[in-house]
């Protein structure tokens, strides 16, 4: 991975010289497997101990190991016989003898992808996850429009909002936790995985000293079906950064921006446009998803393999387990970030609101018109498209904005009078704030529109409905109620409950 | 495809019949060839013409087939068989005499795939150009602001927006014309493809009146190469509905809608919302580029094959083909659907730019300070500065929202009165249009941001600098003009003009 | 899916008919549950169960639905109007009152997975269990090669092989039945899942009525998280298919084929070639294989989604679902019924591991000569370039075979004499049997070799070793014993135990 | 891409050094353009060209770049102001003054692919296409099985097939070069592409100055669509590498292998079986297609942008764009090394055609009979269902082998004898080279087959009617040669004339 989205962490447990520290652990719990069953002297096994932890794995040693590699053509020979120079004659022979190859690179690589994983339950994932909290309880009851369709839905909390995010990342959690669970198996079952010279009690003593337990079944490798689960865990995590990170951008739009990604003082936007505060965090985070997705996909290819093994499946897992580590830490370590310093802006939240015109409580209206209203004859068909028409009242064009959508401007002089004109009319507006289908409804003005099937009759009808159902005080109080956040937000603490148990 | 997704014309390019047909005319082409070049009797190819010609392809054709080909295990013997059995004895033998299967099938599936993609190029594609044409010339004098990173950027018109969707398309339907062109080869070279039993000029002939040439270099079968450009081309076309479809919902999110999807007199938006106006055409088409990547990727992998042939590709192939093409298809005809009935909002873009408080000129007054403030020692990094700063200041928050944001309400009471609280705010607001950076500077009104890096000292002194730049009058007049649309969109003219000629 | 691939009991799970029942189970158990917990007349409840459940499904229902979808746009509004129009006007208002669409869609939608899913693990995936672990049973002692990288390795049985692909399966079936178990959570808790108009009780019952329980932190919809890895279980249950059935192509390759397809006696391989046995149905599971890759991959695409909601994954979930669990039932079942009529020839096998020349035991025969040949001076490194310069003689090719190879055939008619020539070397050949590693090295017969570095001296050093080493009998005995099955195979029954516990 | 699959010559051209060299290319264009339309001075131009060309780009310029990035978190700016620090201050306004980030960030993107795409043409393309033409011509009359489904098909060269693979190297050549050409355009057009600050003309000389032209309709960004084709004609290479190189690991195969890769001679093939000579190369080229498919799949989903730009296309493309080319480089590379040293065994070629029985011109045999035979009373099915027995007959396994076939082994005991009993037969063999359909059928020898529909009936007059067909003498010599190279290969001469024009 390139420096820019490299995490050391993740480098240090892929690296040459961690991935030589690894082999080298299985060929020393091997051989103390096979001292522990008689099998060879204790004292050759402790004497091999001792001098090979003693030739450290220098960048002498990795040179030494890539000289004997380009001769060889084969990596872990290479290994093997630069461990054995270091040992005395009679040992040479112990060292690696009755293992092929994946004997010794299987464990290390089960253990290499479970310290990657673990590196992201332990350390990149808590704070993602202390933010998202964070962000759930102080937004508790501040309210904001739902979207679906990029359209105002109901009123929610961005608190909730939050929440959402918050198990979703817990799915991935707990999918990598599963899958580094499944990832505690491996093989040292020889050339083909039938034991030829090896015993199964020398593969179930020497993976128990690394943590892991014989898998079997293997052939000369592991069938590949074991690493698939936690590629896709961790592409799942970014899977989920990404709609998070999208998330914010829809929320960090221009013109009522709800939040901003924090924003360095003397961080630029843009060489052209001083005044731009780029999503480029959130909008990187869309990248690390692409490159996930490439890599899951390249991972997902390697389930092919020929017989008892054949090597396409190296060359891919050598750059795209590294590399999905890289991206999926760096997307999550930039979300935290972002999170972390993240602007929130409960009073555009609220404009929002407000400019939607009552509308997020139009599932809510809607309910009410069909329980109140059967008295004075509205059934839940015409509750639905009283509602539905008021929406629409609501947010009627001006006369003016009807013109300038029929005749757009036809040249640019046009186009300057039509900017200053809108300047001039917002300066002369009269109502200040929009109307709402709150009081569209309770004040029984509906009137036709041209984009619903509603007849004039309707129209009358509805009016007349409404004006009978509104004469009550007591409705109006309750119908003013459904259109407050205490009213809307009061089921969310069962949520807040179930998830995080406050 | 589910029916949902289909398209008819595409069904029938694809469906068995037509495939019948376009096998049945490769033999013809066959043994035309093979009469002209003297092989076989002029009179046994013309009985065999007349015969099967009249033996048309009905239902009773196909169940006859499929039962052969349940008996055979497989589907181009069970049609020789089928012909065959309209022949008379001495006849039959010279059906599909010297072919083998892929000399029938390979000829007949580049037709298909050749129809389908003349389907798009004469009749989906052209009414989407013709829509986007449309918009781009209705639109030519409507401004907007350009969006990069969600956030304002420079006044555009909406016309322009329309021209680069037109050019994206355009380049997909250059793609696919080419691919088209090269699926102009074919092969009839018998079952290893070295003409074993073939005449290359009976393929030549038989080639040419299909319309084709031969490839020569084939094996049993076409390599998959000569059929992936056109799928990616497809693909590329549904990735770029896509983006428009995107952006399209971008503009049609609720609070300031520039479009809208047309919307059906009694359509319904939610089951739960009745205000609803989703924008699910363009959803939609979000989901066909999912499934499009998907076919795309199948068709790639069909590029391995075993040696001279093996038959993974074909199972793929029924599938992937005519369901990427479905898909297409549906993609581009909704696309144009909703292009056609689109209702787009001029005055709302207005607005827009407006509340943009003049940063849609912010590259222009960067440009202008940095030319003109030269005389009162403002430089290239002092101008950008500057504009950056008038662009925080013109969207300072007031103390009220301040307030909010550092201070969420703490229980949902709190939130009940920060709403009434805001709508009160808005019903007293005295200042109706909002501030600009136009004003700001020229009236050298910068005053320090919290968000950046600018010390009292630099603020105090651009805006002596800019109190001296601006007392001209002449000044004054021109920086005023860069903020019309007349100044900003002066240059597109040579997009419409290299683009679409006008 | 195209019938050719399309399972009917899939069919019945996804297609409209299904569809519309689980909507409505989902509504009844709705109503249920408000009946339950006194918000409705629990009379109301059981007339609507009544008369919903008497008015089936049938294809006139079907078809008004679709056309009431026509006008309202909306496929799940439309089914809402068809069923009320079943129900007197008082009860219709109860009827989808207080869901939003995906309160019905989304536990509809995981039942359906879920029972495609059961599926799979009780219908498709035991026959295919059946017969792998009847093949490891039945051929647990005949001996094969195994192979890596193409190459003869060491030796093993072919039950131990399907024993391998036996514990693949075995690992997709174990996740299949993880994601199902996944799937056990669904919602319904309103329009952004905040409960505004529904109470929790109300889904916690509905959903038990389901055998779901509540997804607490879903917005309009369930994050799509909850399903992707039902998708790519059964995409890598795919992918395991594509590993076995590509294994058994490469066991089929003709020249001493170890296995073949089951061929039904009418079926014709070829429509040119007679005598072709073609590897038909193995081949179509690698086309499987390409399609489910497609479909995961649309389906991981879903991950993205626009805030409480969007609709893109709607369109790719119709399509991509279903299809990727008919394109799994058919790999499977393919695969099922190719391992049940399998034809395995151990006499095959046994040439094979004949013609490979000893070198089916070349790791035992490394191990043997590092440890017995110690006293007579052979190390570790000695003992594997013996055995590599043996197995490297004993393929050493005739004066006759390199001449051909350094000088290939100029002309078709000194190719035509080359075929000749062969055909009359082979009838005159003196050795039958070919030589072994086995007896170059215990007679001490090794050669100096142009493809490896080992000297003259080195070569004769070693040949006097071995002759020393050999020299014994019981070195001899031992000797010959690691190249019989009843040593290389001799661990075997450990993985027998241990996976199938006999 | 980590070291072991990088290539330098790729390196170069996407490192930091090189991408500032590029940018700074670009601007300098800018400014010329500028002073040869007189918009600023040229003996600004020139000295701003001497100062930054003197200002070389050196580590520490790379450092100190790093460094401002870092706190302007905006690569591009920060390369402006490393820039400016070098001018004097007249000269700083100049520089990057009118241009938007992706002004310079695109030609110089184009120029970096059009390079890397260059780099494969010139260089690495060409050995390989050397490779494949050479062993083209050299094996053009060395009789090889074709083989489809992995079966035996007609007889070709080997010739022939390096031929065909040589056709698909061509075809991704050729895509390769359109792409290139493709790539010509760029944008020079301003912060959202409309030439707000920017003369259309100030675009076109600067971008002919870096051998570009531009492209009408370009956002602030170029459309991904420009670049798309060029990932996927490089990926498609490399899908064809892999079929090559997966087609030279099934000629690899041991038991018969036809071919091997280069072998070092101090290789070693496996740790643990010294007798290997696997095809580790080949292999690698599949794992480099896994990857190639993947940072595709990246680049394809970069379609996705928002309006006039988002940046999540930045960091995919920083990313798999150099990846995408090291791997193709890699895997060019890899085949061409592997073909160069390519073993390849015309002997063993013989051997597969003779083992084949005859079935090598089972196509031509059919015909011959289908002809011929008219006058005995063989029809067309009739020849067809001749040959198919014929060759069923000739690969009718013995008594022996049905008897194992049978009954496998029951103990590992048994499995011992059957070995050792496979041995004996072998040394005892009568028939040294096999039988033919050649000979079953001229000798008029068909048996009824087990496998077969035919019947006894059948059989007898099949044999009576080539009984009589082959009593003349004239026949049997056209048969006989119908089994000869020089007939079978005897059309291949076209196709070195059409594609090698030799």
């Amino acid at each position: 991975m390139i420096p820019r989205y490299r995490k050391s962490e993740i480098e240090e447990i892929f690296d040459d010289p961690n991935k030589l520290e690894e082999w080298q652990a299985t060929e020393l719990a091997g051989l103390k497997a096979q001292a522990d069953l008689g099998k060879i002297p204790v004292q050759d096994y402790t004497e091999i101990w001792d001098v090979l932890k003693a030739a450290k794995i220098t960048p002498e040693v990795i040179a030494r190991w890539l000289a004997l590699e380009h001769e060889l053509n084969h990596d872990l020979n290479a290994f093997v016989h630069e461990r054995r120079e270091h040992l005395r004659a009679a040992l040479r022979r112990l060292f690696h003898a009755i293992f092929t190859s994946y004997d010794t690179e299987e464990p290390a690589f089960a253990r290499m992808l479970r310290a990657a994983s673990l590196l992201l339950l332990h350390t990149v994932l808590p704070p993602l996850e202390e933010q998202l909290v964070r962000l759930a309880r102080l937004y508790r009851y501040t309210p904001m429009n739902g979207r679906s369709h990029g359209q105002e839905a109901e009123m929610q909390s961005f608190g909730k909002r939050c929440l959402t995010w918050f198990v979703a990342i817990q799915l991935g959690v707990e999918r990598l936790r599963e899958a580094h669970d499944g990832l505690r198996f491996s093989k040292l079952s020889g050339a083909i995985g039938n034991y030829t010279e090896i015993d199964p009690e020398i593969e179930r003593l020497a993976l128990a000293e690394l943590g892991l337990e014989p898998f079997y079944g293997a052939t000369q490798i592991m069938p590949r079906e074991v690493y698939l689960p936690m590629a896709e865990a961790v592409s799942q995590l970014v899977g989920t950064c990404e709609k998070i990170a999208h998330d914010l951008r829809l929320m960090a739009r221009s013109g009522l921006p709800l939040v901003q990604e924090p924003f360095k003082k003397k961080q630029t936007g843009s060489s052209a446009m001083p005044h731009k505060k780029n999503t480029i965090a959130t909008e990187k985070i869309g990248g690390m998803d692409r490159l996930a997705i490439g890599y899951g996909l390249s991972i997902r290819l390697n389930l092919h393999t020929w017989e008892e093994r054949a090597i396409e499946q190296s060359s891919t897992e050598r750059v795209a387990w590294p590399d999905l580590f890289h991206v999926a830490a760096h997307a999550l370590d930039t979300l935290t970030k972002v999170l972390k310093g993240l602007n929130v802006y409960p009073d555009n939240m609220l404009r929002e609101i407000i400019n939607s015109r009552g509308c997020y409580a139009s599932g809510s209206a809607k309910v009410f018109l069909a329980e109140h209203g059967q008295a004075v004859g509205i059934d839940e068909d015409a509750a639905y498209r009283i509602v539905q028409l008021a929406a629409f009242n609501a947010f009627a064009p001006s006369e003016e904005d009807l013109a300038m959508r029929e005749q757009p401007a036809l040249t640019l002089e046009e186009a300057d009078d039509a900017l200053a004109g809108m300047v001039g009319a917002l300066e002369e507006e009269e109502e200040l704030s929009p109307d709402s289908i709150e009081h569209v409804i309770c004040d029984a003005r509906l009137k036709i529109s041209s984009q619903l099937a509603a007849t004039p009759q309707d129209v009358g009808r509805w009016n007349g409905q409404l004006h009978l159902l509104f004469a009550g005080d007591d409705v109006l109080v309750k119908w003013r109620e459904i259109f407050q956040p205490s009213y809307l937000l009061r089921n969310e603490p069962i949520l807040y409950k179930k998830i995080l148990g406050v």
